[in-house]
């Protein structure tokens, strides 16, 4: 492996609390019954088997299903498992590795949930815009013609909020308000100036939150709009007067990354190409990461620590293994 | 008129709290701007213009549109805002005069949102079933080969609770539970046996109720299933798990007849055809109504009374004004 990164749902998978589980067993030699942890990353592939005929020595590739264990150094797996990345130049191993979660996450739930016209005049809004997710969202629907109203939360460090606000707007958010500000009362008059009257639709929501933020979030949708949650790191349900459903035909539904690849792998090779072409093209820029070097002396407990703090607050980067060059 | 319906929304409507509201004018010599209530019914045709061609005396119609105020004895009104009932051999105007609203909403709830095989080994789950709409999907639903398990509110009397469930056991209910046993601990492995060990899905949940009773609902909803909300009849929101969204792949969506009906005329006449055939076939049983005759001598307070009794709770039937034979 090159690079592999700690995703939320990795730590939530070893905890059992996570719907998608890898089978446990003992050929790693372990006694009691094991499995790798991760479910991300990219490898370069060092030696292949005599009948494999698409991919060679020092190819990149990715995993093709979730569960396969990404935090290893190495991997034996038939090619069938893996989408080979067709053309690595400049990319980085921490692009490519990073690439199957988040981005492909807000790809799908910015184009699958709503009919778009990609004339620039329609909009989504988000909340947890700071995550992986959100950043890809905001580059994506700028790169799409989306416009977008991003909902962080309220930081006590006001620098440190005009820092993140900065950032985002950087890599292209339209607009940027904080969840107590969602909250209040002088948003809906300046949503509505935003969006020429309410004229220009909010056509999508991608929920990671749930609770009072995201209904809040939900009033804002268009009518006919939808609300896709992805997270809820509020830990709350999602709490929907019947109005919304009924009176608004605002529909909500979810979006599960995991189930969309296994079910999709020939439609997620085709989101992967087509993010790294934006990423190749500087439409995509990394996320901040905290790198965790992982060679053969590494410390079992550096790795451990790696992996214990990313279920944390607030976190200046996503963890990312990123593999010495290790021969074999 | 021949025969309308006072459903709760026209109730809402007059209240001020429905978001369709009617024209309010003096076109009816009223001193102050004034409409009539009523949104649904049939009419018989008593005289036409001269450019009229699609209609003559004697035809049945009813309305295109909501808001035309439906609660009087005769109306003026252009042919392009009627459906022409094409053939009324064999209905009665109770039939014809409450097929726009109840039966509608409950055709297209069960056809609209689920991606239905027609085999015969399909489910929907719905609250308030002993409902205009509730009944109406139960006999839709044995047309067209979809089990039904239907949720009552329990009753304090166990004889009337027995005697409504022979009534819809009658009409093609496959199972029938109550609030609280949908609540319980057991229902779970009863709803696993009767849709063989859950190998039949169930596709679709109709919900007129929301609060606890709505989310024990969407549970039993299967894998990628929708929960259709039509109605609020316990005042509480939905709460909605972040899981059921993400891993489960439930969507949530709404439906209100008057914004269908006023966006889809066509595919409206068309239902509604439909649902007559299946009426005078005897598939499609009348629902249980309270009658309110209305002559040129019946009291204004019988009429208030009538619509008055509308929002109650537990009631015998839908009340319907019969309008008596009236020559002008």
């Amino acid at each position: 492996m090159l690079a592999s990164p700690i995703n939320p749902a990795d730590v939530n998978q070893i905890q059992g609390v996570y719907p998608s589980k890898p089978d446990m067993n003992t050929l790693l030699g372990t006694t009691e019954a094991a499995a790798v942890g991760g479910n991300e990353g990219v490898g370069e592939v060092i030696n292949v088997g005599s009948s494999v005929k698409g991919m060679q020595k020092g190819d990149w590739v990715i995993m093709k299903y979730t569960c396969m264990g990404t935090w290893r150094t190495h991997l034996s797996v038939d090619e069938s498992q893996l989408h080979k990345i067709d053309d690595k130049s400049g990319l980085t191993p921490l692009q490519v590795g990073t690439v199957s979660v988040n981005p492909c996450t807000a790809y799908r739930m910015l184009l699958d949930f709503a009919k778009w016209d990609f004339r620039g005049d329609e909009w989504f809004i988000q909340n947890g815009a700071n995550s992986g997710v959100g950043r890809a969202a905001i580059q994506l629907g700028k790169e799409w013609g989306f416009k977008s109203i991003n909902v962080i939360r309220d930081r006590g460090d006001k620098a440190a909020e005009q820092k993140l606000k900065d950032e985002l707007y950087d890599i292209g958010a339209t607009k940027i308000i904080t969840e107590e500000e969602l909250q209040g009362k002088e948003i809906r008059d300046q949503i509505k100036d935003w969006t020429n009257g309410g004229r220009e639709q909010i056509k999508v929501a991608l929920n990671c939150v749930g609770g009072k933020p995201a209904t809040a979030m939900a009033k804002y949708l268009s009518p006919g709009g939808t609300m896709v949650t992805y997270g809820a790191m509020s830990k709350q349900p999602l709490t929907l007067p019947a109005s919304m459903l009924i009176f608004k035909d605002l529909a909500f539904a979810g979006f599960w990354v995991s189930r969309w690849s296994d079910k999709h792998p020939d439609l997620k090779k085709q989101t992967v190409d087509d993010i790294l072409r934006l990423t190749r093209a500087g439409k995509f820029k990394d996320i901040p990461v905290e790198e965790c070097s992982w060679g053969w002396k590494t410390d079992d407990e550096v790795l451990k620590k790696a992996v214990q703090g990313t279920l944390g607050g607030f976190r200046a980067g996503k963890g990312v293994f990123k593999f010495e060059d290790l021969e074999v």
